[in-house]
C-alpha cells in the first residue's frame, strides 16, 4: 500500500465509472496488458450485477508502455470507454499533486499533515497554506511551506467577499486539492466553485449528527457516548458533502466540553491524514453524494 | 465486576446525585461503615468541584448491618441526605428485578437477552414477553418465559389504544423494567407514563444521527463510514430520551443496505445488552436527559 | 458483500494463487467472460508485481456459462492456469458446504453459530455437531441438528484414540469442513489429517500471546490491557495455524478472570462467525502459513 | 479530566495500596475533609473485600488545607496509614514533574510528546532530550528543549557503559521520570536502577507477542490481522514489565512490513502519550508486575 516513495515515478491509475456490464473487466485489464502496463492494483465494486452501477480502480507500472499519456488517453477512449459508456480518468502519481491547506488558529491538523507531508506519508507537493490568522506563520515557514495571511474581518460581507478572491488568487492554478485543516470560516458558493479542484474539510463530529457550529458542545449536551470525526468533500451545502472518512472514541459522563475537544482533536488529526492520503493516492471515486474509497 | 452470581444475594447499591459540597464522602462513608455494611465498589462524579453536581454509586455488603431496611433508609435520609440536600435511592440486588421484554418480528436482540439471562450474565427475572406478532412464542417458550400476543392493527388508533391498554395491564406492577427489543410500534406517552418503571429502547443508529424510521437506509443514502446503535431510556419524545450506551462498527462502498442490517444485529445485540446490564447492576443515574453510567 | 440468499445457486468462485506476471488480470478475466460468465466480484493481491506472488479471487454467475463444470475446469486449465503455472479452485456455492462442529461444554460459540445458520447468515449445511459432552445435546437438537456424544476419558490415550477415529468414521466424507467450537480436546496430527478438510478453530486469545491453556489466566496475569480471541486453521502445531480474524476488548485492572471470560464470549463469538463466514463464501486463500482473506 | 491547566496549582493526590478492611474509606475521606481539602476525584478499586488488596486514588484540593505538606504527611501517617498497613504516596501537581526523553532515530513517539507538552496536554516539564544519534537536535531545540548527545558505539560494552554512565549524570536528580521514546538500545540493569525514578518505554507490538527485536517484521511473518503497540514501565527484564496503556488496529494481507510500520507509528504515538499522561496525571499504581490505572 505504500506508494508515497520513488517508486510514485512510474505509476498511473485508472478510475471508472460506469454501467455494470458483462466484460467491463476483460476489457481494461486486456487494454491495459495489451499496451505493456503491468497491473499492479485493482480493486472493482459492483453495486448489482444486472444494471447496476460499476466502479474500479486500476493502478498499473507506466515504465514500458508502448504510448505516450495522450496517446494512451484517445486510445483508451475509443477502444473501451466510449464502448462502454465510461466516465474515466487516469491519474498519473508525478508530478506530486499540490496543496493548498487552509487553517484558521488549531494548528492540530495542519501540524499533523506538514509533519506527515515532511516524512514522506504524503505524497503531494505542499504548495501553500493560506490563513484568517497570522498565528501559525512561524510553525509553517519551518516546514518551507509559504504561508499566506488573509484576514476575515467578522460581519462584513464586502469584506469576506474580497479575503475570498486574494485566497482563490493564490490557489487558482497553482493547487491542485485544497484541504481546509479546521478553517472557521463558511466558504462561499462562489469559492468552492471558483478553485476549480476538490476540497476536503475535517468536520469535528460522526455526521451527520451535530452539523454547524461547536459540535463538541451540541455533542456534550446531548450526551453521547462516543464523539466522532468526519472527512468530506465540501459541496455548496454545509456539511453534507461525500464522506470519506469517519471515526469515533468513547466518551463517557467524565469527560466535559474541554476534554471533548482534546479526544476529538486525535480523532480530526487522524481522520483528516486518512482522508487526504487517499485522495493523494486516486483511491477516491465520487458518487453523487458518497464516496467509494478503494 | 462480576456481580450476578449467588453473592447478589447480600449486596446493596446506593445511588446519589446532589450539590457538591465538601465532606460529602467523607459523611456517606462513614455512615455506611458505622452501621456495619461493608464498601465494595465506589464511584463519584462531580462536574465541578465549586458549585457543580455530585454523582456518587456506592455498592456494599449487607450481612453485618445493624439496621432493617426500613430504618437504614430512615437514618440514612437524617443523617446525610437531608443535610446535603441528597436526591438517593437504595436498590438491593435480591429480589431481582422484573424485566418485561416487548418485541416485534426481529428476534436477535431479544434472543440476546434470554440467552444472557438464562446463562446467568443478566441478574433479572425475565418476567415476560410482549409481542404485536405470535411468530417468536415458540422461541420465548422454549426458554420458559411467558410470551403474550397481543397484536396492534395498523391505521387503527382506537386498536391501538386498546393493545397498549393490555399491555399495561400485563405490565404494570409485574415488571420492574421494560426493554424494547426491536420494537416497532411508537409507544404512546400514556403508556410510557403508565408503565411507572424505566423503558430501555435500542436504536438502530448512532443516535442524534438517523432519527425515526429505516435508519440503516437513511445511513445507506447518506454514505457514512461507521453504523451505530444506541440504547437509551424512552421519554415522551421520539429517540431523544437519555443515552446509555452506544457502539459503532466500520462500513465501505461495499455494504449495501442489507449488509448494514446484518452488521447492525450484532451492534444492537451487544449495545443492547451491555445497557440492560448495566441498568441491572444499578450502574446509571439519569441526570436530566444524559445518563452517568458508572 | 451478502451472498448467503437464493441468488447462491449460480454463484461460483475461483481462487488463484501464482507466480505474479503481467497478463494475469487480462487472461483470466478474458477467459470469464468469453464463457458467457459474469463477474461480479474480483479482488486480487501481490506481494510484489516484480516476482512476487499473486492472489485472485473472483466471484462470477453462471447461468449463462457455455461450458459445464468438468468442461469448464478442463479449458481453465489448459487455457489459462497452465501457461502462468497457478495453483487455483474453482468452488460452487451450491451445493452448500457441510459443516461439522466439535465442541466440548462452553456453548457459546456454537449456539452463535447455529443461531446464524438458522437465520441465513452462514451459507453452509449445519451436518452435525459432535462433543465430548453430553450437555448440548437438547440445545443442538432443537435446530434440527444431529448431535453425536463421543466421551473422551481423561488420561487414557488408546481410548483418546478410539474416540477420535469414532469422530473420523462420522465427519468423512460427511463434511466439507470442521469448525471446533471451543472443543477442548488436543487433536492428534493423524485426525487433523485423517479429516481431509480444513478445520477452524477458535482461540480466546491474541495469537502468537498466549498459547495453550487457560489464556484468560495467562492474561489476568500479565495484566494485559486488552483480551483478545483469534480464529485460525488447525495445523500439526498447537495454535500455530493461518490466523483468518482476530479482534480485541479492552480491560482494565477492575476485570478479574471471570471478567475476561465474560468479555472474551462475545469476542469468540464474533472472531468465529466472521471467519467461518469467510470459509464459506470461499473468501481465503491459504499461503504457507498465513491467510489472504478477500 | 483535564487537570493539565492552572489549577493544577492547587491540586495533590493520594495513592494507597493496602489489605483490604472495612472501614477503609470512610477514614481516609474523613481524614481528608477534616483538614480542610476538598475531595475532587476518588477512585478505588478491590481484588476482594474479604482479604483482598485495595487500591485508591484520591484527588483533593490544597488551599484550604490545615497543615503545611510535612505536618499532612505525619499526620496521614500516623492516624491512617499506620493502622490500616498502607503503602501510600501523596503527589503534588506542581512543581511538575520534570521529563527526560530518549530517543534514536525514530521521532514520531518524541515529535507527539514535545507537540502535546507544547500545547499544554502534557502536565509536565520536558527537561531534556537525549539520544544515541545527533539527528533529531534542531527538531528538539526549536521547542526550547536541551537536546544531549550520547552516541553509543555498537559492540563495544564498555563505551556503552561510559554512555549510560554519561546519561546517568544527566538524568539523575534532574529528572522525575524517563521516557524512552523509540530508544533503540537495551538499557542495563545498573542505568535502570541507577535513574531512581520509573522508566516509561513504548513498545511496538501487542505484548506478550513479539517481544524483542523487530516486533513488526515478526508480526508480519505469524500473519496476524491485528497489529499493537504497548507502553509499559522498564524492569529489569526485557519488555516485562508492568503495562499500563495498550492499543491495536487491524491489518490484512495487503500491508507488508512497512505498511505495518506506518500503522504502528500512529499506535505507538496514541498509545505512549496516553500512558505518559496517565502517569503525570499521579494515575498509576504498580502492583508487583501490573498497573492499577484509574
Amino acid at each position: 500500500m505504500n506508494t508515497s516513495d520513488d517508486s510514485g515515478r512510474n505509476i498511473a491509475r485508472l478510475l471508472i465509472t460506469s454501467p455494470d456490464r458483462p466484460g467491463l473487466v476483460a476489457a481494461v485489464s486486456q487494454f491495459i496488458f495489451s499496451h505493456g502496463a503491468n497491473i499492479t492494483q485493482l480493486d472493482q465494486h459492483s453495486t448489482d450485477p444486472e444494471g447496476g452501477k460499476f466502479f474500479m480502480r486500476l493502478e498499473f507500472q507506466t515504465p514500458h508502455l508502448d504510448l505516450g499519456r495522450e496517446a494512451l488517453m484517445a486510445a483508451f477512449d475509443q477502444v473501451v470507454a466510449k464502448p462502454f459508456e465510461m466516465q474515466w480518468s487516469i491519474q498519473y502519481a508525478r508530478p506530486a499533486k499540490r496543496l493548498a491547506i487552509m487553517v484558521s488558529r488549531h494548528e492540530h491538523c495542519l501540524m499533523e499533515l506538514l509533519w506527515r507531508w515532511s516524512r514522506g506519508e504524503l505524497p503531494c507537493e505542499a504548495a501553500m497554506v493560506v490563513s484568517n490568522h497570522p498565528d501559525l506563520k512561524e510553525a509553517v515557514e519551518r516546514f518551507g511551506v509559504p504561508f499566506h495571511y488573509i484576514p476575515v474581518p467578522p460581519r462584513d460581507p464586502e469584506a469576506k467577499r474580497k479575503a475570498e478572491e486574494q485566497a482563490l488568487e493564490l490557489i487558482r492554478g497553482k493547487a491542485d486539492a485544497v484541504v481546509l485543516a479546521r478553517y472557521m470560516q463558511i466558504l462561499s458558493p462562489e469559492f468552492i466553485a471558483g478553485t476549480g479542484v476538490p476540497i476536503i474539510n475535517i468536520h469535528h463530529s460522526f455526521l451527520p449528527a451535530f452539523i454547524g457550529a461547536d459540535p463538541y458542545r451540541q455533542a456534550f449536551q446531548r450526551g453521547v457516548k462516543l464523539i466522532g470525526a468526519t472527512a468530506h468533500y465540501v459541496t455548496a451545502e454545509l456539511d453534507a458533502g461525500p464522506i470519506i472518512s469517519q471515526d469515533v472514541a468513547h466518551v463517557s459522563h467524565r469527560h466535559g466540553v474541554e476534554d471533548l475537544k482534546d479526544l476529538g482533536r486525535d480523532l480530526e488529526r487522524q481522520v483528516l491524514a486518512r482522508a487526504v492520503r487517499a485522495h493523494l493516492e486516486d483511491r477516491i471515486i465520487v458518487d453523487g453524494n458518497k464516496t467509494v474509497v478503494f
